[in-house]
């Protein structure tokens, strides 16, 4: 058996040729390989034969070469080898000419790298491992190499070992090595691959790649900028090609996709990214029940097979619907608890706080029922759920616990006379057992809170063990007709885009937009799955003269900027419309991941940071200097290091 | 027949759904779909039934929808309706009571978008169009819509229409309707598909998204700069994703790829774009031989049927020889004139300057010979090849004009004895009609300058109309044996990295490392393809202390920038190697495109602005507030604009 530890770059048998004086059409290059090359598979061009997960019982007999990691050692006996696909047991000879060798092997630090060569044997009756694909069989080794020895590392790599996140993250090259990490990011592969398929071999596609540095979008606040070495001219990282897409249908290209890489500035958001990835995807002569059906083909057609089946087509829910039934536009539709208008109740009884709420323009009195809830729901629980109407919403709620025996414990049991009681029991079909959470104000806020209190309840009870929501269970759905403006929050006299100013209106709400375009629904729709968000779509604006309305009539914004668009809108510019499929988002959903970051390679931390590499890192002024911007430092970090910059600036500058 | 303009958003027949107020699992929708909707195909989902390339004489009969943009009328009967697939005629039916529908139709301006509906006929006998596919029917409209009218546009889209190309770049959505971009780009996407195909169906390779926010690498001088909302740290736009797929190797990834968007600023070089793509490989347990095969395998793969064949394996030639044989390490190997030593001829004559040459040492006296040149290259041209030589290289050169009649026409010629022009023409196998071309100097001024000499020659002689190169050959070929460090251009005593640090030396040469560092020759190799390289591909260092060595002692640079990278090495890194192909030169050289922004659908011009967009573009302060940067006028612009600056900042800082 020969052991060598290897040098840096190992011994290569290069191809050899030869090169004679004339004109290349009449060469011939003499080759040798060293590699086992098989033409396709999984270890095709390389110095292993298999891969470490693929061995089986009728390989038995077979000489093979294997590499990997040292996953651990047994008995002194036998070394078990990972790589990506599994494990192999590889094991050592009693050999007594070999004992040093061996000991040397069997001792090496666990993850360094071996090349093992050896005959695949049939493991002895009785100790085969039914719970290992490769557990009829192990190597016996023939000759071995060590290839990398591995230093002591901050953590083992196994699945259940519980790391902090920040840990996975600095480390991240280990974290990957994972079985959960390569399952994420392997699926992750063959998903966009089948996304591909379906969209270029199928529906014919056009996968185009569009400029990642381009101009500052009107009112674009959340867009990373990039100097230019022009003074004062910056690109920006879009937050999507929402233009370029369009602009591509204006210029015939049909049927656009890409999986397309958008940065979005958000400060510290949880579970995003400042880069993210979208399945982009755009079609002229389309409406929206043809991108839906599109879009329900795609997901069709990557559906993993070991997850339970979805059909299509997917139910459809206006905004208007998601909004009163689930307070929410994004509705998890996996349980019920939905809200109920009890308006009715109060509109003349003594609780005078709720009749006038009741009067008011706008106002009404909501519930949700928890089923059961009073077995769960602590007083802790119900105090949690009135804590947080109050701080994020600042809101009061009344909380009805109704007891086994009918009664009720509830702060307005006693201003309710029993009419009122029965009616309000009526309405929720609440049941002794149930809690019932009252909100009452202004239309859009109760449905906000309740919605909110509803997803609230249903974790609390989820905590506590109950399985309310199947989390095999993938209910997907669509939810359209979105109002296409929004009064802006600070200026509520005014609109903003509800989605993107580019979206069209709804045909039968055309006639409004001239005067009263805050009741105009829009032509967007969202992808909705298990209460997240996962994409959205729209039909855009073809027509020029509409598009310049929409711009500087009702949004006030700056047209000029967009003046190629436009442009190009009045230049034959098919009817089109298209969608964006949030890539990690999907995927986390479909894994089951609890952060988008578990189903991205090197993500960020929620500050924005690469905790691996340290980036973002300071730069120095020389290096700054082609780009003619200085840093600003901020007054409260130091005044004295803000005066030596700008001391610096002026010698620079003069 | 109907025709209508139709609105912004066109009618929409929505698909209606009854959402019941109960658990979703029971949902069911009615739908109603107003789309042609077959399940596959190019017009599946879409608003047409057909595109209008497809029908052919076995359509006749069939009702079918399509829509197109105007492409021409002829006698106000017929319109021509395009779209990327093709053009259709239209047949506008006689019909007195449509006499003012017709004129309008055939009044639209061209490049208008329609829909028109009606029954595929067969042409007259004798009115069948041969040069066009749908040239045996006509499409008898019964109804038609006009979809979008186009204004007058800038150029009209006819493929064979010249126009400048900053004009093509400003209205790109319009240059991109030609059939010549239409091509390019759908190549493009079906090339990258069965790229993709290929790699991860076939061989087992993961798709990896890797970030483009990171962090700046040593000696990065060409790393686009993003300010981060915390003051003075910069994310980077990196040039490749060479750390990230070096540490998916030491993850465990096995086999990954990219087809990864990179950035470059190199400022304003032509034919280059800050941003591009390339085909991003990298592999463990593998050697140069099974990255050439894997390679050799992915462009057969992909390669065009319409294209003369490629045959593989590629010939393989040393830096060595391509820079003896053809003075460059690209070389293009589709025609001769290759670099010949005649030192010989010259180290004991009388040219007293030329015979110091060739004893100094590292001196050397070289040829070309232009077979033929005497018919083709007049004084000025030999003029202009002697001023490249003295403006570029600023080096002299000696002009052989051999006469038919074998007299010589030179300034050298009386300095050279018989002997010594009989041997001259016996080392260049130089005939009567040939013109040689002499340079002397240092051996690698010398190959330089005849490198380029020899291609311009080459273009000297095409220019006249002589066919050379066969531009529909394609001579592939990888370079090896690259030297690992070369000196610096400034610093000459210094060494810097050929390729990029990460390099392993070629083991032959590791016992150089220690002692001789420029002498070591690298596992580095390139892929040329008609003297363009298109892609450079190396075994990387996975040894952390040989990467240490590099980082430090030879290249003298601060390895704590690449701790992270250090430290993966030693925690269990397999050997690893990989290769990136540059996507958009070797799609430009498969289309024979001049430029690669013809295969680009909306590149920078060269000084990197996006003239349809105007980016990049100033922004304001206000928006750079939040980046903690701000812009150094520079002083020449305008010392008043600068001082208005600085007041503005000091203002801000207070």
């Amino acid at each position: 058996m020969r052991f060598k530890k290897r040098g840096a770059s190992g011994k290569l048998c290069l191809r050899r040729t030869h090169i004679p004086m004339i004109r290349s059409t009449s060469w011939t290059s003499v080759q040798f390989r060293s590699t086992h090359g098989t033409n396709s598979g999984s270890s095709s061009f390389s110095i292993r034969s298999h891969t470490c997960g693929e061995l089986r019982s009728t390989h038995v007999g077979e000489v093979v070469t294997l590499c990997g990691w040292v996953q651990y050692q047994r008995h002194g006996m036998f070394v078990i080898l990972r790589d990506y696909s599994g494990l192999t047991q590889v094991l050592i000879p009693e050999d007594e000419s070999r004992i040093k060798l061996k000991k040397t092997f069997c001792e090496l630090p666990l993850e360094s790298v071996v090349k093992v060569k050896g005959k695949v044997k049939r493991r002895p009756a009785g100790q085969e491992n039914k719970e290992m694909p490769t557990g009829e069989i192990e190597v016996c080794a023939e000759t071995a190499e060590v290839l990398n020895k591995s230093k002591k590392l901050p953590f083992e790599i196994k699945d259940f070992t519980k790391k902090a996140e920040s840990l996975r993250m600095q480390y991240r090259y280990l974290d990957l090595r994972s079985s959960q990490m390569q399952y994420n990011l392997r699926l992750r592969s063959q998903i966009v691959m089948k996304i591909r398929e379906y969209l270029t071999n199928i529906h014919g596609f056009v996968d185009v790649e569009t400029p990642t540095l381009f101009k500052r979008t009107p009112g674009g606040a959340k867009e990373f900028l990039v100097p230019s070495r022009e003074p004062g001219r910056f690109y920006c990282l879009p937050q999507s090609p929402q233009q370029f897409k369009q602009l591509l249908m204006v210029a015939g290209i049909d049927r656009y996709f890409q999986v397309a890489r958008c940065y979005r500035d958000e400060g510290s958001k949880p579970d995003r990214q400042p880069e993210f990835t979208q399945v982009d995807i755009e079609m002229s002569f389309v409406n929206q029940a043809g991108i839906q059906a599109l879009i329900e083909g795609l997901i069709q057609h990557f559906w993993p097979n070991e997850l339970r089946s979805i059909s299509t087509p997917f139910p459809i829910m206006t905004y208007e619907e998601a909004m009163s039934v689930f307070g929410v536009d994004k509705p998890d539709v996996r349980f019920g608890m939905q809200l109920v208008n009890i308006s009715e109740v109060f509109s003349s009884i003594e609780v005078e706080f709720l009749r006038d709420i009741v009067h008011r323009p706008g106002g009404c009195v909501q519930a949700i029922r928890v089923p059961g809830g009073t077995r769960h729901l602590k007083n802790k629980d119900l105090e949690s759920l009135k804590h947080l109407a109050k701080i994020h919403f600042n809101q009061t709620v009344n909380v009805v616990v109704l007891k086994d025996d009918g009664t009720w414990r509830s702060s307005i049991a006693k201003l309710l006379p029993d009419s009122a009681k029965q009616h309000l029991l009526q309405l929720t079909a609440a049941k002794p057992g149930d809690v019932l959470i009252l909100a009452s104000g202004l239309l859009q806020d109760v449905r906000s809170l309740l919605g909110k209190l509803r997803l609230q309840c249903v974790q609390l009870l989820e905590d506590k063990g109950m399985i309310v929501r199947d989390p095999s269970d993938f209910h997907f759905l669509w939810v359209v007709d979105f109002p296409l403006f929004l009064p802006k929050k600070e200026y509520p006299a005014e609109l903003e885009s509800a989605h993107h100013p580019f979206t069209a209106a709804h045909p039968e709400d055309l006639p409004l937009l001239l005067k009263e375009p805050h009741k105009v629904r829009s032509q967007h729709f969202d992808l909705v799955v298990n209460g997240c968000e996962v994409g959205g779509g729209s039909i855009r604006i073809h027509d020029a003269s509409v598009q310049k309305f929409v711009l500087e009539k009702i949004l006030k914004e700056d047209s000029s900027l967009l003046s190629h668009l436009l442009e190009a809108l009045d230049s034959g510019a098919p009817p089109h419309g298209g969608i964006a499929l949030g890539l990690d988002r999907l995927l986390s959903i479909i894994v089951g991941a609890s952060s988008i970051r578990d189903v991205i390679a090197f993500p960020k931390s929620f500050r924005g940071h690469d905790l691996m590499s340290g980036a973002p890192d300071f730069i120095s002024e020389d290096e700054l200097r082609p780009y003619h911007v200085c840093v600003k430092w901020p007054v409260q970090e130091g005044k004295e290091k803000q005066e030596l910059d700008l001391t610096k600036n002026s010698a620079l500058d003069s």
